[in-house]
């Protein structure tokens, strides 16, 4: 027998295939589907479970390294002993030990024992509350069983009085009637629906453990007398021996450590196997799953639990325990000795240091405080977009510095930036007409944050405020047609309504001869000046080459509009930089390879070009225009802020 | 008498004074500390309470436009009565229905009822418990009373065997035991502590209302029987009656649902009270109580109320409800009908509708996949900073493109963006000798992901690796001296030590003689050239003005940095862009006013200048260097790239 990961201190990155078996199966549950004694078995001399530990070799890798550590840590825990009350489990090897961290794109992080099957036990209980959920609906379920903590142990007898329904589905008598609840027209028909079930949320097909299957059936007077009080109750019905054969099945399923971790990363990620992508229950369904587990996972221990790990869990007989934290990840410990709660020892107290060492605790506050750079209005003064425009847009629109404002958001968009941003959106001046986001840094966008951006945006607009977005990610964020790829156009296009209500329309053609480029000099030999310019033509969609042979000094837009954009292999990431519209001018800087940039027409557009020889022309016929043109060449924008003639 | 904030409905900015009082508090309150009958008592005729509802007028702010909206969906819900075992509780008027929201920076959002004032009931029960963690500690408190939920209701009479601990501090017997544990060498100073901890947590001075106090005192037959029985089983130490006094004055304090919300934003917050600045209890306290709350706060329905609303909540007889959201924000709800259970069926109905609504469950797996940029790593191809250089550094750089990788970064950093970027650092390729991660664009850094990156950089360097941070903000990270402030800079330093380790010097002072501005043509005439070329000597931190009377069209930097800066207050947030050192050159439109920067000499800097009269003297004397100096004048890099003579 050897090892299919032996390498399992490293992560594994485990292939997928549509044929539901991504992950070869430790040989002896593939050979022999009812290995007797699989549980806890110890590996033959010379077989390497994992490549760092027993080596004494760190892994080379640093998360696994640090669950590692905290393996190596615990090992020589020595307390508690494996569970008794099932012979085959009271067999198990003391010194297992392993620790799997499965991420929500299914990178699994294994060290110590993490390929050995074991059977699952109690683990299975939130699964197959899960499948139950699936098949009957949340209020169907609930009908049959609780979801109050009992404040007794996995065995209590309590139920409750009138309905006759146990506490909840994680102590035995509710998974037993959870068991009984999943769809199938038979014992056998659910059971086969619980193995695939169950397997589609470990990603790989598991088997049953027979021996331990007939040791448990042979053995569980207490279940047994569970279930026929629930059945003399009401809450169980059927066939009692064979709703109780089905779930002593259940807990006989053999998995590894690797598989709890992929099971709740299955749970974390709202129901979708991160190895397989099979979606194994709705979101909602993952959601009520892990909130159960929360208040009832570890029993009567499940107050302390919450108090001091903070993470909803759920703990087995044979030594396993499975963690998850929503949204981000599942874990899986594996150590056969138990307390006298009846969890493992060392599991419990893994679980303990990962919560401390990484901040899990679900109850923490991470202050927004923590945040970098606080959600920001761009101030003061004039905000523009990088668009060029003819000198009197460029006046109306310095003129109206109050009218557009810009706020830049970063970080993830959740309840507190969004209600800041809110709270900008009230402090807005008086003659503001639009308010620009720039979700540009922004990563995930919380549904509460989206909602109040939504309700923003209609609470502006019935100030006579238009909202407008700019993220560059696909994602619509108010389905509204307010969406810009970059904060440049977003802009942009609020100063074109601007100017267009000002009876400036900034799309009408600028000849060069009204340009503003050659200062009163121009005025009086607009024809001479215009001869000294070639013309081109640019179709939508065309990129601008400099020509090498004639370098052209200038670039003149009379129509359409021209974009830079910055190339994204480069330190900055691809995107628009600015335009220039008719009346704006463009130099060889703004085709600047050192900045990976490149011109675009993004219209139809007509570009008036002066080359070295027309510049040559330009001066000896029009000696004012020239020396105007060529005291601030490169920036048409700077004549505005200059006083003629200085 | 009149409301001191009667335009509720819109958000108040609450102005905070060191006095500890910076509320108003209602006058009923202030002016009579002990007014018989305050709770549930109606409005005088004519007095608006809420600006908006009462007039059927929406709010004028999103946030709270969206709270109004849950509070007139529910503000028909008739089912359920006043409490009625206290007999001050039944007079209240079952039409009261208040909803506040305060998000952690203080800013509250009100509508309906939320400046009445009413007792507090248990809902004083999850603060004292802070109190007494404060200044007990966790151990010492669980010593006296459990933190696991009973399954059972407010006046559970259930103590744990042996220890004869009440289970919880949630229900009555519990918080009778943590009241008894705050620190006062008397009932009267552990009151005066009490006042004083929930005036903290609120923000303001609080009173007792003494009508409520005589009639707790006077009816609580099943409190001060649950005191004796504790008294008797030693759970509970000193005079029962003293004990039962402190209790039943803690469950009299007057508050309002705004002071629900700040009090439930202050344990969001980590203990510290948003309005004040106090920090009322360390984060350890807040933690702890949250959890409690989590599996005890809602008594035997704490269960369905982690499936259903999955946030940690409290409620009160007298109508009602705190739910905080850690890291986010807390709310108060009050409405006095009851349903069996004893909590507030309006309450408990708007609970439910803002978790559904704004997806606050805490459960809720927001995966990752809703991130709009993974973190990626900028490929393929060199990877270079805009750092000018000269032709031999930049050719030694151009061929190691994979010498120096840079790592971008977005959203929050939490454990799974870390995991990622461990991942990218894995599938380096070899020749990787410095890796650079982007954290312009990273919002929060939860304390795993900066463990993870810390151990990443502890790895790399055992790999030979120098993993260097480029994030804007002041946190450290990595606390090392690998962190620079923008991505330029850090790329900067790693190409330095590459070109260092080469042989290569990138900080000696290459002379105008020895650039690669001319080609061939500029070797034979080399001080023929540098006569037309004028000297300007910059130290460091001077801003580099283009001189306007006689136009420089190129600056060469023989020895020191200049660096170009993008101007804050337009579009682009602050910041360095590139920079030059020696051999490189910059023309005038790297002072591009349209893009808003300035050049500085980050060192001290010479530069030699070219005048537009010393170009004109250059094509005289030396035309073949003038010829390839302005055949690409604007960009030396580009040099590089273009074969000589093309």
């Amino acid at each position: 027998m050897s090892s299919p990961r032996s390498s399992s201190c490293c992560p594994s990155s485990r292939s997928t295939s549509p044929s539901g078996s991504p992950r070869t199966p430790p040989p002896a549950a593939a050979s022999e589907p009812y290995p007797g004694g699989a549980v806890g078995r110890a590996p033959p001399p010379g077989v390497v479970f994992d490549c760092g530990v027993r080596q004494n070799k760190p892994p080379d890798d640093p998360l696994a390294a640090l669950l590692d550590r905290v393996r190596v840590r615990l090992r020589d825990l020595t307390d508690g002993e494996p569970a008794s009350y099932i012979p085959e489990l009271s067999r198990a090897d003391p010194d297992l030990f392993g620790l799997s961290l499965c991420a929500l794109d299914g990178q699994v992080y294994s060290c110590g024992d993490c390929d050995v099957p074991f059977t699952v036990q109690s683990v299975s209980k939130p699964f197959v509350f899960a499948l139950a959920l699936a098949d009957r609906g949340l209020e169907d379920v609930l009908a049959r069983v609780g979801a109050e903590p009992s404040g007794e142990g996995f065995s209590s007898i309590r139920l409750e009085p009138g309905t006759g329904r146990p506490p909840n589905p994680m102590v035995n008598a509710g998974a037993i009637v959870t068991s009984s609840l999943v769809a199938g027209a038979s014992a056998e028909e659910r059971f086969t629906r619980i193995l695939a079930g169950l397997s589609a949320f470990a990603g790989r097909d598991l088997t049953v453990d027979g021996a331990v299957f007939a040791s448990e059936r042979s053995t569980g007077d207490r279940n047994r007398a569970l279930a026929y009080l629930m059945h003399n109750a009401g809450s169980l019905t059927g066939d009692v021996e064979e709703q109780l054969a089905t779930y002593f099945r259940q807990c006989s399923v053999l998995v590894t450590c690797d598989d709890l971790a992929v099971m709740h990363a299955t749970l974390a990620g709202g129901g979708t196997n991160p190895l397989t992508g099979e979606r194994v229950v709705a979101p909602r369904n993952a959601q009520h799953v892990l909130a159960v587990m929360a208040t009832c996972g570890m029993y009567d221990a499940s107050g302390q639990w919450m108090l001091r790990v903070g993470l909803p869990a759920k703990s087995g007989v044979s030594g396993g325990i499975g963690v998850a934290l929503p949204g981000q990840f599942g874990i899986g410990v594996f150590s056969p000795p138990l307390d006298e709660k009846g969890n493992s020892v060392r599991a419990i107290a893994a679980c303990h240091l990962l919560s401390e060492q990484f901040g899990l605790h679900l109850m923490r506050a991470t202050g927004s405080s923590v945040r970098p750079l606080p959600p920001r209005s761009l101030d003061p003064g004039p905000l523009r977009s990088l668009r060029h425009r003819p000198r009197d847009q460029r006046a109306a629109l310095d003129e109206r510095p109050d009218r557009i404002r810009v706020h830049v958001l970063q970080g993830d968009l959740d309840f507190a930036t969004a209600e800041q941003t809110l709270r900008a959106a009230r402090d807005l001046p008086q003659a503001a007409g639009w308010f620009v986001l720039d979700l540009a840094r922004v990563g995930r966008i919380e549904p509460v944050a989206a909602d109040l951006l939504r309700a923003l945006g209609h609470d502006l607009r019935e100030r006579g405020i238009r909202m407008v977005i700019a993220d560059p990610s696909t994602r619509p964020v108010t389905h509204t047609d307010d969406e810009f790829a970059d904060l440049g156009s977003a802009v942009e296009s609020c100063e074109d309504e601007l100017l267009t209500s000002l009876g400036l329309d900034p799309a009408a053609p600028v000849p060069l001869t009204r340009s503003d480029l050659f200062g009163k000099a121009g005025d009086a030999a607009a024809s001479a000046v215009s001869d000294c310019f070639g013309t081109l033509s640019l179709p939508a969609g065309r990129t601008v080459e400099p020509p090498r042979a004639e370098p052209v000094v200038l670039w003149y837009v009379e129509s359409g509009r021209l974009a830079v954009c910055a190339h994204g292999s480069r330190a900055a990431p691809p995107g628009r930089t600015w335009s220039a519209g008719p009346g704006a001018a463009l130099t060889p800087a703004d085709f600047h390879a050192r900045l990976g940039q490149r011109v675009l027409a993004e219209e139809d557009s007509v570009c008036r070009t002066l080359t070295a020889a027309g510049l040559l022309r330009l001066r000896a016929a029009v000696p004012a225009a020239a020396a105007f043109l060529e005291r601030s060449p490169l920036d048409g924008a700077e004549t505005v802020d200059r006083p003629e003639g200085a």
